[in-house]
């Protein structure tokens, strides 16, 4: 159903390596029939070899159909295909983020009651087999905290930022002349198709419900140019990170631009690439790197969840994997932290006179919130320069008593305007 | 069988993470007991907490029990002890890579012919979970090529060879002074452990039998820490890579130094950390990287095959995935290439006479043999010095030319001793 950017890969990669996945899956998997409203598209991609047919939900209802592959997108449309084509008995393969983020409990309970697999692997990191990580491979882990570059629109941005000294606007129109923004990228910059993709791998990662609603989010619209090049002076590269870390209090789950020390492998992840960093109290940290999105790595994901679920058609649904990587019977309830309780570390750029008694003050009030300064930046004006920007990196602390201490130094004469805060992790 | 470092770190993972892989695996994993000819060890790890017998043989006969896990290493008790199993119908786990490398063969076909499963995710670079991803993950993709940092004692003497500026032998004391190479570290500096490991993964990525006494192996010995300096200078590393490609005339296997460029992810991999980049057609380059050794890390991949294998127990055998990732009567008998028909790049240094014609006589040789030369670098001489390093990089080029060409500048009565030669992969 849908074949779009991600279908027409499927349908590519199934065609091309039909004999390689035969050889592997030890049955030839066969696409019956293509669903899409944009006729003329479907036969340009299918050239011949599918039945083609405009009405999606006549494929839900077939019952020579074993599995429905959701390519559609969008989480109205979607999400009422997927929980018929459940209600029938068929399996589900589906690419759709934002449909499991915000619809997931539903579907999973759906598809446990009626024994169905639903597969999502190419939902999140496009073609970074990350699901299946987490879900089978980090089984004897408890898994302590994650952090991923999920977006490769971001990631493109921030690194055209810095690799080309770009602000955010021209590289934004960058990314778009290339295809890698939308028209409307308000999904993608403002950080929540990320967010979609970090409440799927907390829950599976943490056991707990997908909770999209929670999630901190925060995108990379508020980063200047002198931020990236402050950062790039410090040590550090700035990256849009999906966050998700157990605490003693509950879980973090947040969407923010950060600081990540330049030495760290997932600093040097650049371009539209993604990357996801997990660390489990075994096997310490792991890193998973590759493509995040584009037809044919995604389509990968997609074409390994159809052999998957090939393979399992016949098992008890008690032995498969639980969708959500827990026992349904086995998820747990602990809260998610409000982000004024989360300790982290910032970067503060503070727009400050340049006279004596400023940087004074501005420290006293970070002393007095309990914050220590692990280092200060300050450059020599420019001729007629009165304003100066202050460069602030603090040791850990709640982010409560920064935002604080932030009211506070806002509220100084000696202060200009807004103080930027980015988040820094040394993902250690 | 066997409670050693992996053993150990197996049984302490499974006993503090029981309640985690009990939500996981959704049924709690027993260790019934435990066999090791070291009672006292045993005793020490395990706490009184299992039963504990000296002859493992008790184990492969045992009735009670159904999954064997096997991490006594080698491939002579432990080969008889796990046909032995196999025989009584016991499923297999282990973290062995030689017997898999040389005996797996015999191996995954008697365990066919008794329906039960052998897992060896850890047999690969510990807690990386590059088996899983290669026989799942990638099951729509034709795999073009694999390049692996799979031996993290190389990669450690590399790194320490490169930060600190020390020549191998003293970068190996230092590795054994650390724990992080036997006393006789024969099996890791010649390059046999990667091999083995090289072996194993292209046989699942290509559906090849394994074959591992194909693949061209060289260790890290002859590497000096000029080699180190020279690359560094060049833009590139030095890593012990294995590489496993397909090429049209058959399928390169080989183990060897090799510079990499300086701006690849897998080139800034340090220290004992390992790491896999593989091709895949439809889904472009993946890394995988983490801790590819230790006794939790190495029990993090035991205890996911556990759960793996307790998952599919009640499958029909003919629905798991297969053991080499492709169906047995689906492998390809595509030849492995000899070393001497691979294309490749080449760093070469040759220690010759400084005066004037010398390179003209060797750029010549090579000309004549069709390599062409990327980029040429040497010295100036120190006061009195008669030979100096001329250092080469060429463009790809096949192996058997630049054996003839170096036979012919060793022949040359400028140069001096044998000509160092080390290869060079892009890896794009």
């Amino acid at each position: 159903m849908g074949i779009g950017t991600v279908g027409g890969g499927t349908f590519a990669v199934l065609a091309r390596n039909q004999e390689e996945i035969t050889r592997r899956a030890g049955r030839p998997i066969h696409i019956t029939v293509v669903a899409d409203k944009d006729r003329a598209r479907a036969e340009a991609v299918t050239g011949g070899k599918a039945r083609l047919i405009e009405d999606a939900l006549a494929i839900v209802g077939d019952p020579d159909v074993d599995v429905v592959v959701e390519l559609i997108g969008g989480n109205t449309v979607a999400r009422d295909l997927v929980l018929r084509a459940i209600g029938n008995g068929k399996h589900v393969v589906t690419a759709n983020k934002a449909l499991i983020a915000t619809h997931g409990n539903e579907i999973f309970t759906r598809a446990r009651e009626q024994g169905v697999m639903v597969a999502f692997e190419a939902a999140v990191a496009g073609g970074i087999p990350i699901i299946k990580a987490l879900r089978e491979s980090l089984a004897a882990n408890r898994v302590q905290w994650l952090a991923g570059i999920i977006n490769g629109t971001c990631n493109f941005i921030l690194t055209e930022m810095r690799n080309h000294g770009r602000e955010f606007a021209e590289a934004l129109r960058d990314a778009q002349a290339r295809g890698y923004a939308e028209a409307d990228p308000t999904f993608d910059i403002e950080g929540i198709d990320a967010a979609h993709k970090l409440t799927i791998l907390a829950s599976i990662a943490f056991g707990i419900p997908l909770q999209f609603d929670k999630v901190h989010v925060e995108g990379i619209t508020g980063v200047a140019r002198e931020d990236v090049v402050n950062a790039e002076a410090l040590g550090y590269r700035v990256k849009l990170l999906g966050i998700a870390r157990r605490s003693e209090e509950g879980i973090e789950l947040r969407v923010h631009p950060t600081l990540i020390p330049e030495r760290r492998l997932i600093a040097n992840v650049d371009g539209v690439m993604n990357a996801v960093l997990v660390r489990g109290d075994a096997v310490g940290p792991l890193l998973f790197y590759g493509a995040g999105a584009g037809a044919e790595p995604t389509a990968s994901a997609v074409v390994a969840d159809l052999v998957d679920v090939a393979r399992a058609l016949t098992a008890d649904p008690q032995h498969r994997v639980p969708h959500l990587a827990f026992q349904p019977d086995a998820m747990s309830n602990v809260s998610i932290l409000p982000m004024e309780r989360v300790v982290t570390a910032y970067y503060l750029r503070i727009t400050a006179l340049d006279k004596p008694g400023v940087l004074a003050d501005i420290t006293r009030i970070l002393a007095d919130s309990g914050i220590s300064i692990e280092a200060i930046r300050q450059r020599e004006p420019a001729e007629g320069e009165q304003h100066l920007p202050i460069i602030l990196l603090t040791q850990c602390v709640r982010e409560q008593a920064v935002n604080d201490a932030l009211a506070k130094i806002e509220a100084l004469q000696s202060v200009k305007g807004k103080v930027t805060r980015l988040r820094l992790e040394t993902l250690a």
